[in-house]
């Protein structure tokens, strides 16, 4: 039957036979699991710990499918990072769809897989959910929220207050890459060593370097909209410190600097999808680097640059970056205009 | 400032300066709590018991200003009683914000008071938002995704196999209050007595009913989408039992029935937003009443039918009405297509 076309009607959205047709054929059979099984009003768990973490994100990314994953995959990596990098190992997602009425069906199910998939390779369930359809022209194909809940990874300890001068700032891999695919798409600009998304879950990556380095990672963040810039500028508005990168430094792939030069972008400002910038103890960045080299998401990791004290006098903190000719330039928070719906 | 329109602009959802402006400025000082205003990737909290319920819905209501609320207000009653009707207490919500270019501001700003105030009266923190804005024509104004997580209240055991033959059904007031308030509107139909949302948190009233019943309440689900007639087929779906209800039972405000009486609706699958259907154990439906009725939210409460055993030879269990005549009629599930974007 995949072959047949079928429009998702209003009657979806209603909250009756229709929606439990929609959640019993299309939605439980992917994500499985006792608790959303049970279809009560809120999902019941059990954690291992009091200390929780509680995070949201809503994506309205266009196109809605792009090479390297597709707006399902993209909301479940988006909120298992933004857990895994608040030091939490994730335990349960909530899914919210906003359909626009005649939305393919098909189309739809292979995206909630992608999502599945994105679950499992989180090792987290998907145990709540909610399905809206707006009628047509009153949204953009789909939205996607997901908010996830998660606990404490053991020996975890990262906050803005425990990034110090003389810290190592890592990134684990090349730059932009999501960003100037899903502009690259938008604009119709096609590559001969085509770009794709990187958009990935980072629990494993994050889950390994935290067991191995404890506390001496000291501060992670995921890189998404507004890049890099925006996290390091986030890092010096919280702390008051300076920070120093070196353009040299940073990983960024040929072909996607060539989309950036090409659309006019910078590629510090542009979104990532499978990033973590940690910010990592001096004696600690050797190991920090192996850990990243040696796994799959992270063989282009780099050391770009580091903490340094507050400038004697200056009122706010500074990021600069060391140019490819030697030079300094400020690297200032972007203004948020460049790329909407990136994800 | 509050006279001068301005609009809210692709860049306030790009992640940069402008976005951190508008939470800065519109969505901090209204939410303002400690876990909030870290502003990291995930909130951190220390709950009380590892025992969590985790709810999700999204807010697709059209229009978003009614009598009785608002899409801001909607959105936090929405989540809050999903969770209070699973017998567990908020403890944080968060608000993810899906905005269409060029919506005026200061009327996100008044929506955005009107989620904090119901808030305030659940009393429960919104810990964790998200802001995206999509281009004009690809979103109807404002869509609004809340998801929550709760503790197991002191004493609440509620759930599906809970639910016995002899068991009394209790509604807290009248039916289709919300539904038909969102309808008249949108077919611009008035009333000499204005009918208006029962949107409302029932965290205190239903607080009051498990803390005083325990036990004895066997089960609650709050009859939003598909109203009361999806939440008794829910029942029969779940559990093989049958449900009897009376039709004279029913309580309905006269002006609500006119309304309609004359879009040609029926009253059993409209949706409700500050209602609570409760399953309770038959020697403890006085006392429910009593306490619903004491409260300010339940003067209208109704012991509206009972729970019989399963039908011998039936294959699946069914909801009947006695109805006005003493007549029976079946209660179907509701197809689903009577009320798009009514929540």
């Amino acid at each position: 039957m995949k072959d047949e076309s079928k429009p998702i009607l209003l009657a979806h959205g209603g909250g009756g036979r229709l929606t439990a047709e929609l959640v019993d054929r299309m939605i439980l059979p992917k994500f499985r699991n006792d608790t959303l099984s049970k279809l009560t009003d809120a999902a019941q768990l059990e954690l291992e710990s009091t200390s929780v973490s509680f995070t949201t994100d809503s994506f309205v990314v266009q196109p809605l499918e792009f090479p390297g994953g597709d707006i399902g995959k993209l909301a479940v990596c988006g909120t298992v990072n933004d857990l895994v990098v608040s030091g939490t190992r994730p335990v349960a997602l909530s899914l919210g769809l906003i359909i626009e009425e005649g939305f393919d069906q098909n189309r739809l199910d292979t995206i909630l897989a992608s999502a599945a998939e994105a679950a499992r390779q989180a090792n987290v369930s998907i145990v709540a959910g909610d399905t809206k359809v707006v009628e047509k022209g009153a949204a953009d194909g789909l939205f996607i929220n997901t908010s996830g809940i998660g606990v404490r990874m053991k020996g975890a300890n990262v906050g803005f207050d425990r990034i110090k001068p003389g810290d190592g700032i890592l990134i684990n891999g090349t730059l932009g890459d999501h960003g100037m695919t899903i502009m690259s798409l938008r604009k119709g600009i096609q590559f001969d060593s085509p770009i794709q998304s990187d958009c990935a879950v980072l629990s494993d990556l994050i889950g390994r370097l935290v067991d191995r380095l404890g506390e001496q990672i000291h501060f992670m963040r995921d890189p998404t909209r507004g890049g890099l810039a925006a996290t390091l500028n986030e890092i010096v508005t919280a702390t008051g410190l300076d920070l120093l990168i070196e353009e040299t430094a940073l990983p960024i792939q040929p072909t996607v600097q060539a989309a950036a030069d090409m659309l006019g972008f910078d590629l510090l400002n542009i979104a990532n999808e499978g990033k973590v910038v940690a910010v990592v103890a001096p004696d600690a960045v050797d190991r920090a680097m192996k850990i990243f080299r040696d796994h799959s998401l992270g063989r282009q990791a780099a050391c770009v640059g580091r903490v340094n004290p507050r400038t004697e006098g200056a009122p706010n903190g500074l990021v600069e970056m060391v140019t490819r000719i030697g030079g300094r330039r400020i690297v200032q928070m972007p203004y948020g205009r460049d790329l909407p719906r990136i994800c």
